[in-house]
């Protein structure tokens, strides 16, 4: 029936609406028992279902047998890891599988058949699945005793394929992989050749005095490469070169050259063609999300174009404003936006709406959310209007921070003169007496500033939140201290008493107020952009941190000490001497998750592991330290020199509080998509049929 | 006499067409004599004394006292470095005072007294000379024992202000400066509040098994500071946590905290920063530079336009050809250019140019240099036309390169062979064997290619001239090996004879041959333009190159060990130990000329050195290693980009070598002054006054 059809027609408007604003691609189905679906499956319930699924079984890893979540890292003193019983870590990971098998069909049936085949990241989700289904199988009939488990590696594919921010982020890693290892393949050129070079240059002499160097970096080809590689990495020198260096003089040459090329060169290349390719693709994955928000604009237009209500006489398409109100009204999206387009359609006070028009009212959108502050009260009193004026002028604020850097400097102080004293000779009454000015003053500061701005405008700063919060935990530590151990007095050295003896609770007072002395950062101008650059692309780096994530999982969940055990006692190498002192630093520093590689480079200087364990160290500092690093360099250098260049445009920018995202740093430079290329793409959709 | 006019006139444009070349700024005297001593200052001959001289006052540091010109740099077996008596090395640097004074006096006549007073380059220098001369003579008249020499580090400037490049790149850092200052200072802070909450968090605790962390790393607050900044370069990581993670896991998030805000945030936002900045101030400079050349060339044309033989009733100046003829053959500039020149003058056949064509003639000076190479012989015989073809052909050139492969495997075959052989193991035959089929193969590829390509072809090629250079060389080796010890035969170990030992010579041989491998660059085209932006950068970086040389001069000139004894003994720490060894130790890596900072944090994290080298150390490396090599990376950053870009353009840039520098990378962003900019310059012109 015809207003079956009109019904159909408004909700699939409100999906491309809803998909235009969450940068979605409308290739779905859109009858309606799949749209009611789909509007289901991207409901927040059901997204927050799904995260969390992939928070726990990421999560699983820190309670699985190789695990490590104890106090102490020490292997001598630590008590063993809880294990959990056969059958437990198992049982919840079916649980998800299941929500993951769940979310496959519904993502598969909503696309379509036709698209399901297009669509790698779905058949690679489904083979995980698979794989993983078989590898638990095989799991449950061992009773948990075997000791590779493929799908461990295999989970933070789950992570991956769930965020479409990391997909295009990795795509960009992915396209500039060639360009990387063109760089990687020179510096392996340069490396062996100098590795060559080197072992010509310290052979094995007839006087042993003389050879230290050959003795203890360049015995064979592998400590050569390794010592190279190490020095390349900076972490041994310029110990590799002080054997030759004080025999010969010009032996240093020798590094110095293979230094400056390798790493002041070759590395700070690899940084530069990164951040050139990257730069690229980022730019080119905001234009694709663009499009996507224009195209579902559009494809809103269009359904609600074709309205059976409408008269079709004339020869442009246009949308009635009433039919838009009724859609708008459906669609969720942040209330400030939907009020925004609300007012802006009443300004308009026309019945009908142009294509151009309709795109027009959703360019709010687009636009940076400009917070609000909510105003001060308005006292009727005389004395209260100064009291405002007085503790809401900034001075008031300035003043507070100069109370704050007294107290840094007073606990600097008092730290200096305690620092070499033994812990009974120690006085705790300073340290306590100090903070029983400071901490009312704080106290205070913050009583008056809710007076002079009210409750909820001193609560919309940030800075005051910071500062809030942190004042009312120092009051509760404080009245904690005095409730059980009383007022301070010279002297006073209780014994230790409740949870905390005395002394910890002062070091957490102070360590408290230190952190509190950041309240200084908003009011130095540089200080300031430098902060909000680095807020900013934290928010923007969370796709950069999943994939750190991922990688640091694929390499370090994997079960390192059976492997380790297993290479280097099976391969060519079991001549290689590995005591149990050694396996125990092995250990303790890959407990950490191996975020130190540092701490392997040492290791691999050290020379005591065993040759695939290298390889494995290798791999792992070409991924971690260079590669990442160079991506972040890359997307920090970016950010950064776009909101420079913002900062010296518009000098206004203090009192103004932008949320700036990926997409609207790189505006300025993108492209609007034009009306042929838009209803190009409209005409491919698989699902929906256009009446014209 | 208008005669005496009309040569002044000419001397005027062939002096300021110069000045165009150079860059230089036309801001000097323009009567006759004065442009006579103008262009005898700027004559090759004078600019090379004048070179010679700096070096030679800069050299003067390796053989003047605490000098360290000695083979080994070992303190316990190097004998004393030679002593120059008092007296020499004053007296050379008298007569480089004499060529200073000399220099500095012509260049203030040269460009007037009032202009003297606006140069603060010129007034520094003069100041500089004072100092270094009263220094001097205080040094003689105490006999060469006083320890402290300021003239010394001030020997430096001599070099800074002779280069108008490295004048322009001490500008931009010095603007880059405020915006630094501010990193740096974020970094003092974040480094002052982490310290506070170390020592807060690792204090001293009634159980000295548990405070290993508070013993060693956090002993006091210059301790912890030391531990915290030498955690910024990652010297110490992971060592400074070690003993906190193995008590707590829990630990590892202060340190981890710590490193990523300072060292992933900070410090690659001390990068971005210089990038920022750095990149806008060498276009800024290049552009003053283009306003100088344009400006030259326009007085050249204005100073012709007013000869006395052409009849001034046009409203517009031009010049005639015959005029410009007459410049162009006393103007000393690149011949290629100078003929391109006369080439487009005459094919414009017109008797006069006015002031837009002569600027257009004069274009020819911005354009790249495109490199011809001299055409291959022609044979006659059928033959040699054949032959011809087949060595010529680049797949000869691949033959060569699979046989330097093969080369290359082979002695890396042998050395892990021989690796952990005695040297009365060694066999050398097999070394000598390989050698005596490779390098009869590379003299004969030469020879070949000179046949096909014409020597003068042949040699046109860098890569050839490489490539031929070193095949003569090991030729020479080869021959003179099998002259002295014979042809190589199975247990092949002569004694030793001559100069160098068999063993010796081979290692040499096999070295050169190693060096030779890197004549495949050329052929991989990715590593072809990694090659050439490396050896672009190195051509530019010669600004920067002196500016580093000139910090490490001031730094490591001053006499270290008087310096650190008399500090470290005088100031309020003169209980720090600083034993024999320590110091032994200390003079090992000051001789080095601090070329690796890497040394020092390894004595700064050591605890073992005194406050005040502790101050110095830090310097150096801010100095060096965080804004020079951040400097680097800029200018490395803007290169490629700009290189990768242009070969995006461009597709066919294999066969046309460029040589670019830094004015002509930038050639697309320029601005061309305007015609008003230019004539209000040359209205400023102290010297000069033009007829309009």
């Amino acid at each position: 029936g015809n207003e079956a059809d009109n019904d159909l027609y408004i909700n699939q408007a409100v999906v491309f609406i809803e998909d235009a604003i969450q940068y979605r691609s409308i290739n779905h189905r859109v009858d309606s028992k799949s749209l009611w679906l789909y509007r289901r499956y991207y409901s927040r319930t059901c997204q927050w279902i799904l995260s969390l699924t992939i928070t726990i079984i990421l999560a699983l890893a820190f309670i699985e047998e190789p695990s490590s979540l104890t106090v102490t890292s020490d292997v001598r003193y630590r008590l063993p890891a809880w294990n959990p019983p056969c059958g437990l870590t198992e049982s919840v990971e079916l649980l998800c599988f299941l929500v993951f098998v769940a979310d496959v069909s519904v993502k598969s049936y909503l696309i379509g058949w036709k698209e399901f085949w297009k669509n790698k990241w779905l058949m690679a989700y489904i083979l995980t699945l698979i794989v993983s289904f078989t590898d638990w199988i095989v799991s449950l009939s061992f009773f948990c005793t075997e000791s590779l488990r493929i799908r461990r590696i295999l989970r933070p594919f789950f992570l991956l394929q769930n965020s479409s921010m990391m997909k295009k982020t990795l795509k960009s890693i992915n396209s500039t992989l060639p360009e990387m290892a063109s760089v990687v393949l020179l510096l392996a050129v340069h490396l062996s050749l100098f590795t060559m070079f080197a072992m010509l240059l310290f052979a094995r002499t007839k006087d042993n005095q003389q050879d230290k160097e050959w003795m203890v970096y360049f015995r064979n080809l592998p400590d050569s490469l390794t010592s190279l590689l190490v020095l390349l990495t900076t972490a041994n020198n310029p110990d590799v070169m002080i054997p030759a260096y004080s025999k010969n003089r010009a032996y240093s040459i020798f590094f110095i050259l293979f230094t400056v090329l390798g790493n002041l060169f070759l590395m700070n290349l690899l940084t530069a063609i990164i951040y050139n390719q990257f730069r690229g693709y980022l730019l080119k994955s905001v234009q694709s999300s663009l499009f996507r928000r224009r195209l579902g604009i559009r494809a809103a237009f269009e359904v609600l174009s074709s309205l059976k209500e409408t008269p079709t006489n004339a020869q442009q398409p246009y949308v009635s404003t009433g039919a838009l109100q009724q859609v708008l009204q459906k669609v969720e999206m942040d209330s400030r936006c939907k009020q925004a387009i609300m007012r802006s359609l009443k300004m308009c006070s026309c019945d009908q709406l142009s294509a151009a028009q309709f795109q027009k009212l959703f360019e709010e959108l687009d636009k940076d959310a400009i917070k609000q502050h909510p105003p001060s009260p308005e006292y009727q009193s005389h004395f209260m209007q100064k009291l405002q004026f007085a503790f809401g002028h900034p001075y008031f604020g300035y003043l507070g921070n100069v109370v704050a850097l007294a107290n840094i400097i007073s606990i600097c102080v008092v730290l200096v003169m305690d620092a070499d004293k033994q812990p009974s000779e120690r006085d705790d009454f300073f340290l306590g007496a100090i903070n029983c000015f400071f901490i009312p003053y704080y106290l205070l500061e913050m009583l008056l500033k809710i007076l002079a701005m009210g409750l909820r405008r001193y609560l919309s700063y940030p800075s005051n939140r910071f500062d809030g919060l942190l004042t009312v935990i120092l009051l509760i530590l404080e009245i904690a201290t005095f409730a059980v151990y009383g007022f301070p007095h010279p002297g006073w050295r209780p014994e230790f008493m409740g949870l905390l003896s005395l002394w910890d609770m002062v070091r957490l007072v102070n360590m408290l107020i230190v952190f509190r002395f950041l309240r200084i950062i908003p009011n130095m101008k540089f200080m300031a952009l430098v902060v909000t650059t680095l807020l900013d692309l934290v928010k923007n780096l969370r796709a950069f941190a999943g994939i750190l994530v991922v990688t640091c999982n694929s390499l370090a969940v994997l079960p390192m000490q059976h492997l380790i055990m297993a290479l280097c006692s099976v391969g060519p190498t079991s001549s290689w001497n590995i005591g149990p002192t050694t396996l125990m630093t092995l250990l303790i520093t890959f407990q950490g998750k191996m975020f130190f590689h540092g701490a392997l480079l040492h290791l691999l200087s050290v020379n005591l592991i065993c040759r695939w364990a290298k390889i494995y160290f290798v791999a792992w500092w070409l991924i971690s330290s260079v590669i990442w690093v160079n991506l972040f360099v890359a997307l920090l250098l970016e950010n950064f020199i776009h909101k420079w260049d913002r900062r010296c445009h518009r000098a206004s920018l203090s009192d103004i509080e932008y949320q700036r995202t990926v997409e609207l740093m790189f505006r300025d430079v993108l492209e609007e998509p034009t009306e042929e290329e838009l209803m190009e793409k409209l005409h491919q959709h698989p699902h929906l049929q256009l009446c014209r």
